[in-house]
């Protein structure tokens, strides 16, 4: 036993060994598995001139998103007058662009259209279908995010480059040459030039003249086109759903949109004026992907899944709260905890708030605060606020809000009414510095008017 | 090696600690897994006067329920005179009331409709709705069995109390005292006040002038209102589905009603007359959750799934029968084995159907036997009954007969045929004590309608 | 420590077990999990005259297939002049008839409907629906694909045999003898022997009388029933979707067929002639499962999941493929890869073409190659060309396909234009054979519907 001279060592060095294995096979259940910071995306395909990022599975950031753990939210990101190769992808795709202009074609068997994209543009791209994507612009950047409904694998998506050669290496490459001399009635020569001269990545730069061929014909047509594609729509110029002085919430449902209906999704714009804070609020049944595209904020969310585990834990029983089958315990007397959950909101960070959650956002730092998102389950989903005139509270009795809170009706009423707006209003940094708000008419939609106008990251 | 004195018995010990684990990976199959007695509820928020109790996940009992995995069942209680504070769930919740009487408030933004209910009663309360709930009566408790559709997280559900103050702890108490200053427009000593008063839990006793104040408005129109929320309905003044002296049958499906069809569910309604039992049948198609509300009765079904396993166990292969890779395994000559599944039913018990399995139950005891249940997957579904004039043989032909029992077509026919009663007869015991059944025309209907009338726990 | 004589053999003996139980938890990544050979059928149930097989779960095989767990592939085959049991069964069957004629009837407590069935034909029955099948021809059998879309346990089905008696088991003898007496009104002893004389099997001979009494009142009308049963439909009657003087594919989709809708389910037939090749293409949205009914052939297939693993395997990080959790990870710069995939073909073979996988299927040997499938969330799916003149590069601009392979785009286009003809061209063996070819008009068409009078298995 040279080797081994210390049996009691090894049998340690054993339950170690079992334990890590024990532990790992546990979530890790984090203090906020809802925030994912612009790093937590990973770079899935890259080359020179852009690339595609993907956010992490949510499943493996906490089992609390095992809810939505077949979408993915993924980053398109061009160089100023570059081409992405044509490709498909295995999942339905809603794509929202965020910054830039760009030029999207989707090729189907029968028809190819193109529509030029701008900021607050939302297209859906269908499972499977062909497509590719310049960057008109010669300065700026496109950014778009993508929602992938995945529908092959539950929670993966695969990009298939039909164009390409060694790189990206084309799908072609996979069949054997017999094969791709017969399809292709040519040499084998001949082909292996074909495939073999790509190797510039999945993205590329294009010429002014190559641009301006491919989106010279493109439209912005949201009319029926003959085969399955959909033209986009532009967000920021649907009505707001609410607004008030410091902020709008504009939303497309798909009860209203029919490229989102079959995936029961929307695609939805906030914006919280400089300073300003929408109040507490909670979906009834839609969970929120939620990302900054400009400015700096701070949320809070009440959370009754990590309140159930912070009270095990001060109870001495461990933290082993990912396990789903004690996720539904006995409780004590009424004694269900909200765990308050905060964080900051930079540009690219992604907010996950499920359905059902209380939650606030403020804008902090020195300009407004811009959020687009997804809604996942979105059909019928309403926003309930807990506070302003517009609350859950507006039509109950004096005698229920008196039981609610044991206090005086009148009392109860008293406060509850006290917060005069409605939806969004002055932050609380903001009132610290400007005491009361003054009459500033309709100086805040103007303001947004022209934000989009001079929109700046 | 002073504390490890013998390493035989180490080693033993890490087999058998590893074996322990491999166990724990296994799911117990046990021989009853559709029956819950009324104990395997758990508590989940209780308070003085009532409690809101649910039923463990189906999984935790049995894989064989996976396919239902995402229901809940749960319970509410309320004593005399009571009130529970409003809240909304993460889930949509279909209600049925199987005692008592009693006034729901479902708050929504523009609008807030009050119901009042009473046995049999069924009322959809969507995703995220804030609603609250009075015990109207001052002598009776009010029960509600609910089956919870999880939309967040498959399996759990959480209660939000937007009411509330220390117990329950109410959702505003999440966030800092900044933003909720800012939210209601409000020092804080007054939040304080107003968020710290409530310390009675989910349900607390209200004043008869309370419980006036909000019940008062209560309608029972089933009416569209302006938002989402729709009306009760009655299960009891359906006409049913097929009745007969001993036993009638009344179900709503999601093909009539608007509140359940989005969910696939139904809400069903038997009673069996004392002594009667409802002739073998199955669900095409629907997995049933069946809660016994009057008196006792027994069951019996057919299950393939555990005559799988107790094939193996005679075989000795061990009992992995929860191992889903397990489950459709090579079978000798045509030898499928239906395990009997029997038990005991009586008032609180909980008896999960699944679809395709062949079942019957019988009312024992001195009264009738009442069961109320929800339909999953109710879309379509038909009862097939295997004994009876109206049954699965009624139009096959006799020489299909002929084959399918090895016997000449007329004489199976003669047994087929004997049963001149169809749905519900008189039980084996009521046969026993009765020798043939006399004539009682229509007395068991009437019996049925004065039942309801003089509905008694 | 007699029993142990070294310790150190022993520690490597756990090491090593603890190993092998790790790497049974992970998936085994095949290097062709898509093809399922005839042999990887298991007999669920069978008797001398008949059987059931049924396909291995997908997920035994690779994890790769997860998102069409829920769905298994079964056989029914019936020796002739044979009767198939009533039953039923929990889960809804799509069957697709490949060879024979028989009828089935389908048993509903209003109604019975029996239908003439013959190769080419596609049935829905609907789950839970008692049925039962003969093979009237006094020669042939009866062979018959079923889809089984799942409805109590994901991935799993039970048949329930309401006929029978000891072999097969009836559903009958799970009760007790008092509740069969009393569903009967028949004594036991007489129940005894009607349940106790089927000892054959699940299918049994049948006499020429037998047969014609139950097959003469069969139609083959399609016409809405009263109940929820709808007749067939036959394939190979259908328009072809596309064709050329190679092949034809024909595909009946859900939106079409009432009975394949609710379902999302397609059927599909494809005819490669002898020495023809379908030119690569993909399924946007579908997963095909496809069945080998005639002739021999070979397939390539491309896959990402695949190329992902192997790219690993290189680099040394060992072969956890099957971890979800490891699926989506960082790659190098564009560098997806795309692994060949191929087989041979042969009768009773099934291959699973997942959405968004190019293939190319080509017929070897000395006849056609015929073969039949299902596809699975057919709704919108389309097939896209990879190459022909009907392919997806059809529309697309000449600086796209410039940029795409980086050469000049009169080169590429003078490429994929090359291959005049589209969707079946002659295969690699046939070019090989016969040089250019020949004007042989439409003798294909003529060839293809002679062939379907002349199918000899």
């Amino acid at each position: 036993m040279a080797l081994l001279p210390n049996p009691k060592l090894l049998f340690l060095l054993f339950f170690l060994i079992l334990s890590i294995f024990l532990a790992c096979q546990c979530d890790e259940e984090e203090k906020n598995p809802y925030l994912f910071e612009s790093h937590r995306f990973k770079c899935l395909l890259k080359s020179k001139h852009g690339k595609i990022r993907v956010l992490e599975k949510f499943t493996e950031r906490s089992e609390l998103l095992r809810g939505i753990d077949k979408y993915r939210i993924g980053v398109l990101e061009l160089e100023p007058q570059s081409f992405m190769l044509p490709h498909h992808c295995d999942a339905e795709v809603i794509l929202l662009i965020v910054r830039g202009r760009g030029t999207i074609s989707i090729a189907e068997q029968d028809e190819k259209n193109s529509f030029n994209l701008e900021y607050g543009d939302v297209i859906r791209v269908s499972a499977g279908s062909t497509f590719y994507f310049i960057n008109r612009d010669n300065k700026e950047r496109v950014f778009a995010y993508g929602l992938v409904n995945t529908v092959n694998i539950p929670g993966q998506f695969q990009e298939y480059f039909s164009a390409g050669g060694e790189n990206p290496e084309s799908i072609y490459r996979a069949f054997s040459s017999d094969i791709l001399e017969t399809a292709f009635n040519t040499p084998r020569d001949r082909l292996e030039r074909l495939f073999g001269q790509q190797k510039q990545g999945i993205v590329i730069k294009a010429s002014e003249e190559q641009i301006r061929a491919i989106s010279e014909h493109a439209s912005r047509s949201t009319k029926q086109t003959k085969g399955e594609t959909q033209g986009p729509f532009n967000l920021l110029k649907e009505r707001p759903q609410f607004s008030s002085r410091f902020g709008q919430f504009i939303e497309a449902s798909p009860e209203r949109f029919e490229q989102l209906r079959d995936l029961d999704t929307a695609a939805a714009f906030m914006n919280i004026n400089q300073g300003g804070m929408i109040l507490p609020f909670y979906n009834t049944r839609s969970t929120r992907v939620a990302m900054v595209v400009e400015g700096t904020g701070r949320f809070e969310m009440a959370c009754p899944h990590l309140g159930r585990q912070s009270q095990r834990q001060r109870e001495g029983q461990g933290s082993r709260g990912g396990r789903r089958e004690r996720d539904q315990e006995e409780q004590e007397e009424g004694n269900v905890h909200y765990q308050k959950v905060r964080g900051n909101l930079n540009v690219g960070d992604i907010l996950v708030v499920p359905a059902g959650h209380p939650v606030t956002i403020i804008a902090t730092g020195g300009s407004n605060l811009r959020i687009v998102g997804f809604g996942i389950n979105a059909h019928n989903n309403r926003k309930n606020f807990l506070a302003g005139q517009q609350s859950i509270w507006k039509n109950v009795e004096r005698e229920a809000k008196e039981l609610s809170f044991n206090l005086p009706g009148r009392e109860v009423e008293q406060i509850l009414q006290k917060q005069d707006q409605s939806y969004f209003v002055a932050g609380p940094e903001h009132r610290q510095q400007h005491g009361e708000r003054g009459e500033e008419g309709r100086r805040g939609e103007q303001q947004f008017l022209s934000s989009i106008l001079d929109f700046v990251v």
